[in-house]
Order: structure tokens, then C-alpha cells, then sequence
């Protein structure tokens, strides 16, 4: 099975992306993750990513906030998909990080999730691996299961509350 | 090989939507192309995603303008990948259809491109389909040495239009 | 009496949407309320509006965040009117429900009320269900009275502060 | 059976607010139409409003652009239905008048529509006229109906743009 | 002398307002404070602006924020200034009051300050009523000059923290 | 009588700020207009203002697009009233402009009217001026009833739109 | 004297940043142009920049729309002056350009100018290389000489204008 | 060498500008600090621009908040480089003071920095005087290879918190 480079431009990062790498544990995808910065730490971002192609990454996750280019630069540099998180850092709530990864011009595709969307991230990064992974397929339906099972044990719960407060 | 079903809420996002055809058409990736609404024909929508499904589609491209609900409601029936195309139509430039696609719940990811961006769309379903076919990472790999080429004959044009001024 | 379905797409939109149910009980009009999800549990959400109509629901008053997609959803299904009350959740303040719930095709409204705005929901949803009851009329045009009597508490209120400023 | 009032602030307004008029015709539900402005002619609306009400309206709808109050207004002055509809007049798109119909405070609820949303609002003010209504009800679902085929026609469309591309 | 009316929606918006009455005291300009709301209390309102101005008012200052109409539903009854002051309540961050109050259609103006800016109404008003007052022209003259000498005490306070930096 | 000082950053910004000259020539105030920036000509900005005070002028009209300043430069220097209009231009279609003159700090206020507001900063310098100049006051309220009678007539022209319709 | 290379991301972005170049000229500052894109030639970019320091490049202006990456890129690779002009291109007006250019994360600096600043881009690369070149200092302040004149003929022509008004 | 003046409109900004007076102290670059503002004290600023000038002043550096006018007002008047750093201060969260500083007119550039960017504003000062300072030209070499490793033990720390998780 192929398996996810998780990216992230700082570990300021990391409590947002963490909810990535989580989802991919708990579904059983391979990943790595790497601190690793667009501008700060340009090649040594471009020597990972064409490492990571070597051993056969499938998809990118890159998180990042600001002026977020991370996973652009990334997309620059292969035509596997790269899913890109914009992080709301700093005083513009992530517009600026949700503009700056959606936005990408015409070639170079970077599928975006929600302003700290890193959980669908893994979810998306998920679903590109398991095209032919019957398996993987399978543990992504019966997590969709649980979540329906989740929005129903949220309903008795305010149904318990309402309860209470007529009772 | 696996196929794309690109799907629209409108006639009038055909134009802009074509772009995606256009583009897998040139990748030699199999689509199907369906009118259809989450919000007016919210069945047929459903069952075409079902019947899709039972077809082996392995990625949806939707684009609709406005409150955009399309990708996320397809996204909420299927495991596969879905990609959303916010659409530029009404008076807010396509900012009320981004942030309609993007912003998805945790569990339910839709791979959000840049507004307007159908072409990118087709690119990234090509992506996620070219797992394991080399043919078709490859004929990617040589789009991008297309693009490279027209940049350096854009440059070309805006040196030769230097010289002229000059001249 | 008519009665107003309150659905919303996640617990923690509870204790905003109490505001809609407070309001309905106090204004003596029936009600339910529901979690469900027009993304986690589409088909359980569908099954429960046709339940509701069967039931002759009368106004459906749905809330959520991020890509608020619960009203449309719901207003896909029925020709009853329904409610839309944009939450506040994350960190884009409420502006991606916002344009997630009010900008919706032709054909297929969602009477959308501001931000946050439960209580205004349950008002609204009364005046719907008022039409053709003069005595639910008659407590609407009492809340007014309150209201206004209200206002009138606070300005007293700032007159003995402004006096005792100068006392 | 009860009927609607439509009020726009300019005549500029007319061309959107034609909208909601021809769905309500469309459906045959009764209306009058006025120029009334919250700012220029507030005397004149109030007295539109109480002679509206004496003569049983059911529902107002008011259009209005930039710091849009007409329907914010009518709705100070009544405990009937009141549907705003923001109008994209002057260079902010639109975002001015949306923020100022949608955003009333607790109390005092407006049901906005899309931005320009003329017909919905014709569409949402019948909904609210058809309680207790079978034959408008019925009415409006053979308009979803309509609606239905009609997307099914501009699936129809395209795939014969489709074909000839590749005939 | 003429004198100031300073209202407000809500009491909430005390605070905030206080800062106008505040800048007046200082000024030594008279003024009157009132809690009246444009959409819980319009006749309240209106009543007290034709008292207000029959008692010579000179200047309406308003604040209210969301979908902020009190400016504009004063500005509508007298040829006076009305200066309106925006305030941030709400998810919005005070762009919908801001642009509820500034937006106004042409021949209603309304004189708009800073998001929260009751100070600055309150200088805007004297600076109206100042006209042919030669000692409140003053004064106002002498409060840009202690606005100076404020400046210059932050900048020696800012040297001193240099200072002992590098002590 | 008092006068007005109509400035505006670029002769660009002159088809706009006619409807300001427009209006005191209407209500018969006296004004004067330059063509004077706050980042081109600062120092002859600053000197018309002091030449403009020393004539005894009572308001000053400032429009100006972009990083609008005009007004602020101008209010940094007076204690008499400044009237912000921000001018749309270029890509951000005003935006940029209002929050430059409306964000003002603390004790330099600018009344600020609608993006492209000119005609509503010459109503609003009128009422300004019109303090203790009953005949002035009464062409204002003239206007407002001229104001009203415009809306009637275009309330009956839409009714004849309406009849024609059906006629 | 050292001289400005002149960066844009596509051929569509010259019309607006021929602007740059026209500016350089005119001040006898040195550039060289360059379409070059951070995401479809990202080697070719690193090359050209690598090759230019080399040289002695003083300035890099980079010109981008959407998701500007390219001031960012550049400025990732060099500790000279790096100024990024945000293209209004696509639907969303430029907002995303200037938000993925001015942004930038700490330590890795872009002088970002406004939305199709190019010209003033122009300006501040000449500024920079201004010093300790008093020629072109005396340049600049010509520059700024003949924009204070060019304000006073507008000046003139709105006068001429008026005067024909009433002439 | 050259030296910075740091400029700042009001004492509350100067825990964001010390970023800038920081960064200058650690490449060992000159620099001076004032509070000073376009508003209250234009005077005064503009004769401390003045004086900075005749001692050969490199580089202002202008911090301000809102309404952000210090930058612009400086550059009307120098040619030397002025940068501008947009502070988020208010509710609207420095959206107000980026469009304020950033959309200058042609021919006044600023080159602006992210919102709350002082330490960036730091190393954009530092590049502008490194032009023919061999030495801080390469201290700033260092500052950047400084934050490469800082990204690199940021990463290891993330790694050790993996492997905790694992271990």
C-alpha cells in the first residue's frame, strides 16, 4: 500500500496536523511527518519531496498558514495529489492561508480542505489510497458508520437534555 | 482504467465546466458529464451517484455556483474522492461558492480548487486516478513539460515585445 | 396548531439553537428537535422530513456551521418554509454559514436569519405558523410589548447611571 | 386566501423585484407592489404598512440596496412575515445590503433571501401563504416538478453539446 | 448653546457609548442620553427626535450595531447631522454594522465613524456645534494640543523602555 | 455664510465629486475645489487648508480612492468638520478606500459617507453649515420633499409598468 | 549600478507589470524581464534567480495573481530586496494575490505594493538602488517634482471645467 | 552606514514594533524609535522625518494601526524606502490597517509587510542598507541559516512527540 508525507510549514503546526496523522493511524495508512518550510527551508523541502517520490509516497498532506505556500510548491514538483491545509494563524483567521492554497493557477492542481481541516485531510488522503484497497475502502465506510452512529448518540443527548428540562 | 464523473447544478456552468472535460479528454481519461442538483433534483442526484458508484467511477469533479452544495452532498454518499469547483455566478464573485465548498465537516472532505478552476479539477482527478498507471503519470509528466514550454515561449513573446519597444 | 421541526447538524450547535426552542415554548408553539446531519446522516435526515411532514410539520428551522448545507438540504425536500440559522463555528466567525445557507438557487428558498440568530428563528417560525391563529398573533404582539417595555427598563437604567456619574 | 405585499426602495429595484411579482403570479398568489423608501418616504411606508395589515396582508417582501432597512422596518412594525431581499446596487456587491437585511437583532426577525433573490422570495412568501393552502401547496410542488425537468432538459443540452464535440 | 442627542439600541451598547458622552463633558457640550431601539421601539424614537429637535438639538449621534438602522431611521426625520457609530457585536466583528450604517442612499446622509468610535462622534459633534462658538472651538483646539503632548509623554515613555534595554 | 472646500486626490475622482458640487450649488452654499493630495502635494495641501481656514471655511469635503488619506490629512490639521467620501477604484471597488477614511483614531474624526457617496457629503456639509441659517435649512427640507415626491412618481411608474402587464 | 529583475508568472500579468519596466526606464535604472512561474518552472525560476545574484542583481520585482506564490519563492532564495506586485486576476479581484504575497512568515520578507502596483514597484526597487547614488536620487525627487505638477494641471483642468459650468 | 528610523503612531503598538527594533539589533543595525502620528502630531512627524533625512537616514519603518496613514504620510515625503507594517488593532482585525497602508497611489510606494510583520520589517530594513555591506549582507546569510536549523530541530521535536506516541 502506498502511504502519506504529511508536511507542515512549523510545529506551531503540529496540534492542527496531528489531527491528520490521527485519522490515518486509526484507518491504518502509512505516513510520515516532517517539519519543513516553503521559504525557510526551500531545499530541503524539494530533497524530501523527491526522496518521498523514490519510495513511492502516494499523497502529500501539507499544512500551513499565512501566505501559506507550502503545498504549492510542493505540486510544483509532481503530479501525485497534494492536499493542502490552510492553518489560521495571525490576526486574518486563515482567509489568508485558505486564499493562498486554493487559488492555484491553471496545471497545478492542490485539492484544499477547510480552514483547519486537517482530520479531512486524512480522511481525503484516505480515500486517493484506497482506490484498489477493497480493505481500506471497507474501514473508510464503517468509519462513515460510526460518525452516523456519533450524530445519533448526539441526538439522545439533547434529547436527554430537553428531557430534563421539562421533567 | 477508472473514470470521472463530472458533475454541475446548472446548464451555466457548462462553459466553465468544460474545462475539466477538455482536460481529461487530453489525458485520454474516461467522463461522463451530468446536469444535475443537490438542491432541485436531489434524487435523481442520489441515484446517479449510485449507479455511478456500481460503475467503478473512481473520482466526482462538482461544480455549482451560489450556496454550493453539490460536491457535499455527493461527498455524504460516496468513500471515493470528490472534487468541488466553486463557480463564480451572482454578485459575490464566487466567494459564497468557495467557502460553500471548502468548509466541509470533519469525515466528509471535498478536495476544493481555486474558483473557477475546472481545469485544475481534471488535473487532480487525473492525479488521483493515474495510482498506478504509469501511462497516465506519465502523459501528466509531459503535460508539465508542455506547461514549462509555453512559459518559455510566453517569455519569448514578452522579450521579443522588449526589443520591439527598443528597437 | 401546526408545529416547527428544529434540526441541527451537530450537538455543539445546541446551545445556540436552545435560543429558537426557548423561544417557541415560550411562546406556547409545538416543537421537536433533532440532530442530524445533512453530510454524517443524509439519508436518516431525509427520513426524518418526510416523517415530520407526514406529521404536518409546519416550518422546518435547521442550524449549522461552516458549509451549512442542512437547510438546503432540507429545503430540496419540502415546499414548506424553511428556516436557516448560519453558527457561528471556527475560526472564519460565522461568514462561510452565512453565504453556506442564504445564497440559495431559484426555486428552493431558505429564509435565512442572522448569525447566531436562533431566537430569531423561533420568532420567525411563530409568525409563520401565526397565519390564521389570533391567539398566537396575540402573544407575538405581547413579546413585542415586552420588548418595548425592555428597552424602556434600559434606559432607565443608564439614566441612573448617567446620575450617578454626576451625583 | 391572504396575499403579499411587495415594496421596493427605488425604482431601480424594479428589474429584480419584477422576479418575485412573476412567481407569484405564476402561482396565483395575490399582490400589490409599491416604491417605498425607509429613508425617504418613512411616513408614507408606515402608512402603507398599517393600511397593508387592515387589509389582512400576509406577507411583505422588500427589496432594497447598500445600508438596506425597508424590510428591517416593516418587520419594527408588524408581527407578520417579513422577507428581505438584498439588492447588488454600488460597488460592494451586494455584501452591504445583505449584512444590513440579515443581520436584525433578537426580536425583530427578517427572512432574508440570496442576494438579488428576488424569485425566492416569491417563491418563500407563497410557501408561508400555502399553510392551510392544498391547491397552492399543490401548486408549488408541480413547480418543483417544472424545476425537475427542467434540469433534466439542460442535461439533455449538454449532452448533445458533448456529442457534437465528438461527432 | 445647541446640544447633543446621544442614543443607542440597546444598553449593551453602553459602554461603548459612553466614551461620546465622556468626549462631550469634557467639551463641555451639553447633551442628553436615551436607550431607543429602530426596530423594538420606532415610535419611541421617532417621538423622541420630534422632541429633540423642538427643543433645538443640534446633533444626533447613534449607536447600534448588526444590521445598525438607528442612524439611518433618525437621518430620515431631520435635516440635522446624524452621526452613526458602528458597533462590533455579534460573530461579524462590526463590518455588518459598519456597513449598515454607512451605506445609506443618496440624500439621507449619515455621518460615520470608526467600528466603536464614540469618542470621535463625540469630537465630530462638537466640531458641528462649534460653529460660530469661538471658546468651544477653542476648547477643541486645546484637546488636539493635549493630544500632542499625549504623543510626546508615549514617546518618552517608549525611550525609557529603550533605555533600559540596553542599561 | 459659511463655505464648503470640495478636494479630491485626482482629477479621476471628479465625475464623482461633481454630485457634491452639484448639491451645494442646488441648496445655494458656497464651495471651492481643488484637486490636492495628501502623498502628491502634501505641503500645498496643507497650505490650501490653512488658506481655506483663514477664509473662514466651515466644512471641508475630502474624496479620495485606494489608501484614501485626503480626509485624514485634512482632519489632522482642523478642528472644523472633514467629510470623508471614498471613491472606488482599481480592483478592490472601494473597500480599500472606506476603511482608509473611515478607521479613524481616537480624537481626529472623520464623517465618513457611502463608497462613492459625493452627493450625500454635500447634503451632509449643508445640514453641517445650515446651523442657525433657518433659509438654509428649509431648502434642506425642501429636498426631502422633493426627495418624497420622487419616490411617489416612481412608484406610479412602476404601477403603470404593472398595468401594462396585464392591460 | 546595480540593476532590477523583473519577474511575472505568466505572459498575462506584462500588461500590467510593462508598468515596472516603463518606471525603471524612465528613472535610467537597469532591469531585466523575466515570465517565469513558481509553480510551472519552479527549477527554471531558482536558476534564473541564482544566475541574476550572480550578477549582482539589486532588486527582484515579482509580479503574481491567484495564489501568488512567486515574491515568496524568490524571496525564499535571497537575502536581497524582494518586491511582490499582487495581479488582479480571476474572480476574486485580487484579494488572494495580495493576501498570498504580503503575508509572508517571519524572516523571510516581500515589500508588497498594492493590488496592479507596478509602477510603484518600479519606484521602490529604484529607491533601493538609490542609495549612494545621488543621480538617481536626484532622479526620484525630479519624479515626485513633476507628480506635484501634474496634480496642479488637473488642478487647472477641473477649474476650467467648473468655469464652463457657470460660464 | 545607514541607520533605520522606527516609527510608530501610538505606545500600544510599540509590543509589536520591538519585533523590528530586535531584529535590527541583532544584525547590528543602527536604528531609532518614535512615537509619532500622522493624525496628532503631523508636525511633528514631519519635521522628524526631516531631521532624520539631513543625518542620512536609510530606512523608515512605520508602524501603525486602523486607518494606518504614518507610512504614507512619510513617503509623501522622501525618496528614500519606507516600509509599512499594518498592526491589528480594533475589531477588524488589521484588515483596515493592511488595505490602508498597502493600496498607495502611483508614485508613493510602501512597501508593506505582513499584518503584525515588525520583525520582517526588521530584516527588509536590514537587506535595503546590506546593499555594498559585504558584512550584513552576510549576517543576514546567517540569520537565514539559523532558521533552517530552526526548522530542522523543530522537526525533531515533532519526531520525539511521535515517537512517544508510539513508544
Amino acid at each position: 500500500m502506498s502511504w502519506v508525507a504529511i508536511l507542515m510549514g512549523s510545529e506551531s503546526d503540529w496540534p492542527t496536523m496531528r489531527g491528520c496523522a490521527d485519522v490515518l493511524a486509526d484507518l491504518d495508512v502509512g505516513y510520515e511527518v516532517r517539519v519543513t518550510s516553503a521559504h525557510r527551508t526551500p531545499v530541503a523541502t524539494a530533497e524530501y519531496v523527491a526522496d518521498a517520490l523514490s519510495r513511492d509516497c502516494g499523497v502529500f498532506v501539507c499544512g500551513a498558514g499565512m501566505a501559506a505556500h507550502l503545498a504549492g510548491a510542493v505540486a510544483a514538483q509532481t503530479v501525485r495529489p497534494v492536499i493542502g491545509v490552510p492553518i489560521a494563524s495571525g490576526p486574518l483567521s486563515g482567509f489568508d492561508a485558505l486564499l493562498s492554497t486554493v487559488q492555484m493557477p491553471s496545471g497545478i492542481p492542490v485539492a484544499t480542505v477547510a480552514v483547519g481541516g486537517a482530520k479531512n485531510a486524512g480522511y481525503l488522503a484516505a480515500q486517493i489510497i484506497a482506490a484498489g484497497d477493497a480493505a481500506l475502502s471497507g474501514r473508510l465506510g464503517d468509519d462513515r458508520e460510526t460518525n452516523r452512529q456519533g450524530v445519533a448518540r448526539q441526538n439522545a443527548s439533547v434529547q436527554e437534555d430537553l428531557a430534563g428540562d421539562s421533567g
